[in-house]
């Protein structure tokens, strides 16, 4: 099989953009992408989104987007799959070209929470779980993200700042990223007065929605331009798993099989073992998810995954550094785009483009998007050509 | 590459099904297709759904259906292209395939119109057009697709029940299928007689939206189970297009040049020519769309399609059998359905298994979905084998 290549990248600041819609977003991340592709032309467009017909009252994306961009005529498609719309985005993307019936196919992630405020925003997220079993309980992600924590700090013997390590890793690795929501460190101090939003999940616990785009431009190897100098970098695994959607069909809430089993399969697919893996951009959509996937993924043993961000080991000089760029808790939360921003922030570190995030003599990368408590776990792994 | 198979098949009749949800219904036409194929095991679940989150409150239905149907741990994704939803799942099912990294996929194309009643329903379908010029004017897809009629009985000097062809082969089609909504034969008197919904489009004009799921298995051919008798058909040519999804904002709103554009692709893979057609499954969920269809495929002139219709052309033993099982103005428009339930007439028709509606000696068939006025346009060319 054919070697897919992240040939183009492109993203938009995360933020709160109330002047610009849907559309605006995409193809402003879509144009970049394309730009850093060295002007390769899609035909296949997979826009990843997670609650645009709820926030935006505007499904079929795919067409608008294609026809705004530019494109008209292409084949485009939204591919929907909650949180990790923008990984199983990224994974359809890697199919079309992988069959050989796409030559060149163009990923993007998209979402805009500011088109809905209020508790409007909190039912359309409800609508990811269980809608008969979970959100019509008034049970929103947020809140089961709280129970899924206390119950691990009560298993675990976790203390109260326990979590803080995510938050202070994410957002001292945001201060240099310009596209990123909250450039600004912070403080155990902070962490420790911060919010509760839902007891013991405070608002450092979980990141903040908000508006964004990225894309990334897929292709074959034989047909990157020849005028492009930057390492390369290709998809050398690729995996998507499922688990019970409802949280309470689960036999253990507190392990992630999904994101075991799909970054399992994309690390055998590449021909490699946890070792060789430089960086994990990870979900932190709640800081409960990133230690419960560090754990699935085997970074650190059950129940001990909060330690190793405790011990500062996923810093950037760290054992295992993770949300290299901010993450979603300090980037903040796009959505259906965030599984592509995690291919955009691998790819920059890969390329060591990284300026002062970089981590040196990175090689390989492995990119994880969840979708609710991992009901779906998409996993790639990314690797620097030689 | 490899032939893909379209190994198993399954469906739920279409109609008002008050007492069972979304899941219930995927899982029927999922239980059918997998015991239609010998007992394939998926790996991949392909979900074509076109308003689940604004009809039921129900995103990440890939999940959900996965879970229910027994297939835990798969990898599941729902895909969206407005009414085009089920013909894009078929796509990327066959694209997984294709790539040889799937080996056996399940598509399943679902849709709960009776989870909301009244106006609800008319905004939910207005979120597939475009919402920032289109929905929030209050132009609804059948409110467009009279305007289409208007124009086109105007341009074409089409006599008031002109296009009456369409809905009387439909139900004439219907009679034998026990799947089908509406089972009776009408005449021409009670299509002219017909109420209004948005003059000229009478209700004989326009699907009714019903509830519905239909599903199919695809593998490559050398995972077909031995035991398996009866001719395999193969998907021979798959291709999509997009066109602006605002309707003001092309050259020519009576000419569906991704109609024409997608099945000319497909045809092209498939190797063939229009002659070869044997029959051609359309998006008649507004009889203007399947006579534009006509057009853009090749069967008709411009301007002249409906003629096809009225001269009988388009029956079970006309020049071209279209909405051969009743089409979905009879079967019953179950939305991101509608592509699958295309697939499995299909099937039916190429393994010979069409009963009273059986054409004879058909080798090839044509399938179409849209998505609005053919914004989106999916084709797929099926082959009975040798």
């Amino acid at each position: 099989m054919t070697d897919v290549i992240i040939a183009g990248i492109g993203q938009t600041e995360v933020g709160e953009h109330w002047d610009i819609g849907l559309r605006d977003l995409a193809f402003a991340a879509i144009q970049d992408a394309v730009k850093d592709s060295g002007g390769l032309k899609p035909q296949s467009l997979f826009v990843g989104n997670m609650l645009a017909p709820n926030l935006s009252n505007q499904a079929h994306l795919g067409v608008l987007i294609a026809d705004y961009s530019g494109l008209l005529g292409i084949e485009a498609v939204t591919i929907e799959a909650a949180g990790a719309s923008g990984g199983a985005a990224l994974r359809q993307g890697y199919l079309a070209v992988a069959s050989g019936m796409v030559d060149v196919a163009l990923v993007v992630g998209v979402e805009k929470f500011t088109d809905k405020v209020g508790p409007g925003v909190d039912a359309a997220l409800a609508t990811t779980s269980d809608s008969d079993f979970e959100a019509i309980q008034g049970m929103t992600p947020a809140a089961q993200a709280a129970l899924l924590m206390k119950r691990y700090m009560h298993e675990n013997e976790v203390p109260q700042d326990g979590f803080a390590g995510f938050a202070l890793t994410a957002h001292a690795n945001a201060v240099a990223n310009n596209n990123a929501m909250f450039r600004k460190a912070i403080k155990p101090e902070t962490y420790a007065k911060a919010e509760m939003v839902s007891d013991p999940l405070n608002m450092f616990d979980m990141a903040p929605n908000a508006d964004g785009a990225a894309a990334v431009i897929l292709t074959r190897r034989d047909l990157v331009p020849d005028n492009v100098s930057r390492p390369l970098v290709k998809i050398a695994g690729s995996a998507a798993s499922s688990d019970t959607l409802a949280l309470h069909d689960r036999k253990d809430t507190l392990y992630f099989d999904t994101a075991q089993i799909s970054a399992g399969k994309a690390m055998k697919q590449a021909g490699i073992i946890l070792d060789a893996i430089d960086l994990f951009e990870y979900h932190d959509v709640f800081s409960i998810y990133a230690a419960l996937q560090l754990e699935a993924v085997g970074f650190a043993i059950k129940g001990r995954g909060w330690k190793l961000a405790a011990d500062g080991e996923i810093g950037l000089k760290g054992k295992i550094p993770c949300a290299t760029m901010g993450g979603m808790r300090a980037r903040g939360f796009a959505g259906g785009a965030s599984g592509v921003y995690q291919a955009v922030d691998a790819v920059t570190q890969l390329r060591g483009e990284a300026e002062a995030n970089q981590i040196p003599n990175v090689k390989t990368a492995l990119i994880q998007s969840l979708g609710g408590p991992a009901s779906t776990a998409v996993s790639h792994v990314l690797q620097r050509m030689e």
